[in-house]
């Protein structure tokens, strides 16, 4: 359980790192960064997991950013693994939305995905053992967010391990991908033709069959082009309802699905796990 | 003086413009972004000019951030500008310190530069003209900053037309670039070997020459890895002592000379550049 670093600075206050490690879920080298915030000696914090979309690595929240000055300002750890396996053993798709940045935070149990299309276990076992090893981190204290697929995998996480994550939320997350077509590739593809494989990697299908939490949050811009062939918040809320889940869902007035939406709103979201985290 | 949009986004309430335009100061197309904070119908705003460092374009800044929000809550409008004229018919060095990504904020004299490399001009002349045409914008209310080879383009711009800027500030600039390698290097290349050429583009011997601001604030990083041969803001210091220059020169202990160090202390900037720009 070694890692290794690839870049540290100062930024905020606090460090921002960027490390690879070997990881056995995938095989493969992964790359992640962690933003540790000011805090005192042998002090531990809460840890927030960002988890980004379709072509994404661990560079594009880590680059953009918007998040140090809240992780900073509210005390929280914030971990950002990439979104896939990569390297040239490593099977990949011509299109941008299945692959190599298409992970989809599934364990894939179809060829050519399997053996290194592992990022539910990645994601949900071996990060953040690394984590509770290697940083300031109190993972009694955790809560997870993503966006676009990400989104899909906060929720879906944090759907399955609802006494890990204190919160959760997501920007413009794809809430049922069992029923919309970047969903359908993709656990297609992942988890074979059958779609009640699916359901343990769909978030409104999970709440469907019983998965419970107090609260979520959700932003979504009204201007996202991927709205509504992809997204469909409408099928969050419809299952929220049914299932009495306090759904924050909050349609931003011009907004697309780039990472200036994400940042926008990143300090609000950040806000709000940091209240449930205390 | 038309402009084509390269795109645009809903960001913290504003919009996020890229743009592009042929360039009558270098010849060639150019592209900068603009960042508008909301706004009432018919207002208009200060603008923050924004100059970035070696290698970089418009689009370092506009893509890492961090100047959005503070921007929104002041009400200021923030231009980026390339660093360069770029493309297959424009002189290039293949250092990452000299030509395209590289244009030091000086009209080029000597070949092969001439006749594209013109930043001067192109920031002081053409590109506000453009900015007071097609933004709400109050040229009346203008302020500058950089980093690095911006740092030097905002402070020997802002020294040189301190009318017209109401603030200006810097991030580990180069502040006396004919002293340094980097700065001998690009003003013996763009300007000739006269060394007395050099003067008006370095702000130390601006000073020295006579030229006054009522105030200065510089950040700088202490683990900066170009802070001994390149930044030396000693120099700056000494000069605007000797000139009645009142300089807030503040090292920043264990930042380095990344964008996070820029990020985490730009909305301290631009609250100093909001106060004189009321």
């Amino acid at each position: 359980m070694t890692i290794e670093t690839v870049s540290k600075a100062r930024a905020c206050g606090g460090t921002q790192g960027v490390y690879t490690h070997a990881s056995s879920a995938t095989g493969t080298p992964m790359t992640f960064s962690v933003y540790v915030p000011p805090h005192d000696e042998g002090e531990t914090l809460p840890v927030v997991w960002y988890l980004s979309g379709l072509t994404c690595t661990h560079a594009n929240v880590t680059d953009k950013g918007d998040y140090r000055r809240a992780c900073a300002e509210l005390g929280l750890i914030l971990v950002a693994p990439d979104t896939s396996p990569r390297g040239d053993g490593v099977a990949d798709d011509p299109a941008y939305d299945m692959g190599q940045g298409a992970g989809f935070y599934v364990d894939a149990t179809q060829a050519p995905w399997t053996p290194h299309f592992r990022m539910w276990t990645y994601v949900t076992e071996e990060l953040p053992a690394l984590v509770g090893a290697h940083f300031p981190a109190d993972m009694t204290r955790q809560s997870i967010m993503g966006h676009s697929m990400g989104g899909h995998g906060a929720l879906t996480i944090g759907l399955t391990f609802a006494d890990r994550f204190r919160a959760m939320s997501a920007f413009a997350p794809i809430v049922a991908p069992g029923q919309v077509p970047w969903g359908e590739k993709a656990l297609g593809g992942y988890l074979g033709d059958d779609p009640a494989a699916w359901r343990a990697h769909d978030a409104v299908a999970l709440i469907e069959d019983g998965a419970r939490v107090p609260a979520l949050l959700v932003d979504q811009g009204d201007a996202d082009q991927f709205l509504a062939d992809q997204l469909q918040p409408q099928r969050l809320a419809d299952a929220c309802r049914a299932a009495g889940i306090d759904l924050t869902l909050r349609l931003q007035p011009g907004y697309d699905h780039s990472y200036y939406f994400i940042a926008t709103f990143m300090p609000d979201h950040l806000r709000w796990h940091a209240e449930r985290l205390r």
